[in-house]
């Protein structure tokens, strides 16, 4: 049997690998996961990612693509049409969720890696720096989705994409350092929308239950550096 | 007088703020240069980047664009017809542009700042580094220029307006910690790239001579973190 046309090299627990499912799963693409041992590193990988070695890259008929925002891009150009486009047609609009994916991928994956116990740090202050940056995107969350559904409207958008891939993370950091920072009293915008998308048909089986990310930081918390801080 | 529709807030030698003018300038567009000054934050960029409070902000008809990669890409689908597009149209092409691009301002500033004394990190590991990034870009220019005379081909593109960004600091550290980096003998056609690209009209004026780098940071070297590690 021949190679899937589209496979994705990757481990279920980092965001940026969930990313990469989400976006295939809501332009109705087949792929392949191809899914690598915790903490090794396969022939493919470091064939495919040279330059990194960092999950997770996109197969698309054997040539890579990696840096998971960048294939989220690469996918929303390629699949145009099998769904509603991730980035708005407004090039001043594409410039604003740019903007906040990048915010995104800068603020929240060293809080959750502190939080979780695998990079060093104040816990108080990674947790006040988080809860600030969901403070924040709360307020963009009202500017952006201007009273619909995701912050792409009334469809998935890129930074819908970019930020849901957190929130498995999110919800299990809330358990193991026993903090809330999905706090429905302060950013209740966003975790309507949390919860809204992560019952969406793409969303839901890419996205486990956060006691699942808890076990799995039980179980491999020391291997969990080079998986959950792989390529943004 | 009215404002001008475009205006760039910025410091000229910010490597991030440099990016931008090249491609306005690229792109022929007339703009006004509102230049910040040095280790203070003006009202209008507080206005302007609430969340990053950083320079390039590229203000279009008074709406702001933070970034600098967002703001070339801005740039290149704003002033689609203005000269030939930054980014090529084939999607995978694309990504793997924008995955160098990301590799630059991951590998060069970090270094750059170690090099001229504004961040704290060993000297030689630095240089090393630095070299080794740009060994890389060496092998890079080969696959992705095909022997034409940019990273885009004929035409200056997205990862040429990323990387010659840099080159003067790069000039700079090079006198400041006396290491040679641009080396002819490492990186040959690195180097034509750079010499051919700095002479480029739009490029020109945008980059100063190395001294005039080096005079800065002995001038404002303890204004040069904020100044220097600016938004991506």
């Amino acid at each position: 049997m021949s190679e899937a046309a589209v496979r994705v090299i990757g481990l279920w627990p980092s965001p940026f690998v969930i990313r990469v499912l989400i976006a295939l799963k809501l332009k109705g693409v087949e792929f392949e996961f191809v899914e690598e041992v915790v903490g090794r590193k396969s022939e493919l990988l470091l064939r495919s990612n040279p330059v990194h070695k960092k999950i997770p890259v996109l197969l698309h008929h054997g040539k890579p693509i990696s840096e998971s925002l960048i294939v989220v891009q690469y996918i929303d150009e390629v699949w145009s049409s099998g769904a509603p486009a991730f980035l708005p047609v407004d090039a001043h609009a594409r410039a604003v969720q740019r903007f906040w994916a990048q915010y995104v991928d800068d603020k929240l994956p060293w809080a959750i890696r502190i939080l979780k116990g695998t990079d060093d740090g104040g816990m108080e202050q990674a947790a006040g720096q988080l809860s600030a940056a969901l403070q924040l995107l709360e307020e963009a969350f009202a500017q952006l989705s201007q009273g619909k559904r995701y912050f792409g409207g009334d469809s998935v958008g890129y930074l819908d994409i970019a930020l849901v891939s957190h929130v498995g993370w999110v919800k299990a950091v809330e358990k193991i350092a026993g903090v809330t920072l999905l706090d429905k009293a302060k950013v209740p915008n966003l975790v309507a929308w949390a919860d809204r998308l992560c019952a969406h048909p793409a969303v839901v089986d890419a996205i486990p239950d956060a006691d699942k990310f808890v076990e799995f930081s039980v179980t491999y918390g020391s291997f969990s550096k080079p998986i959950n801080a792989p390529a943004k």
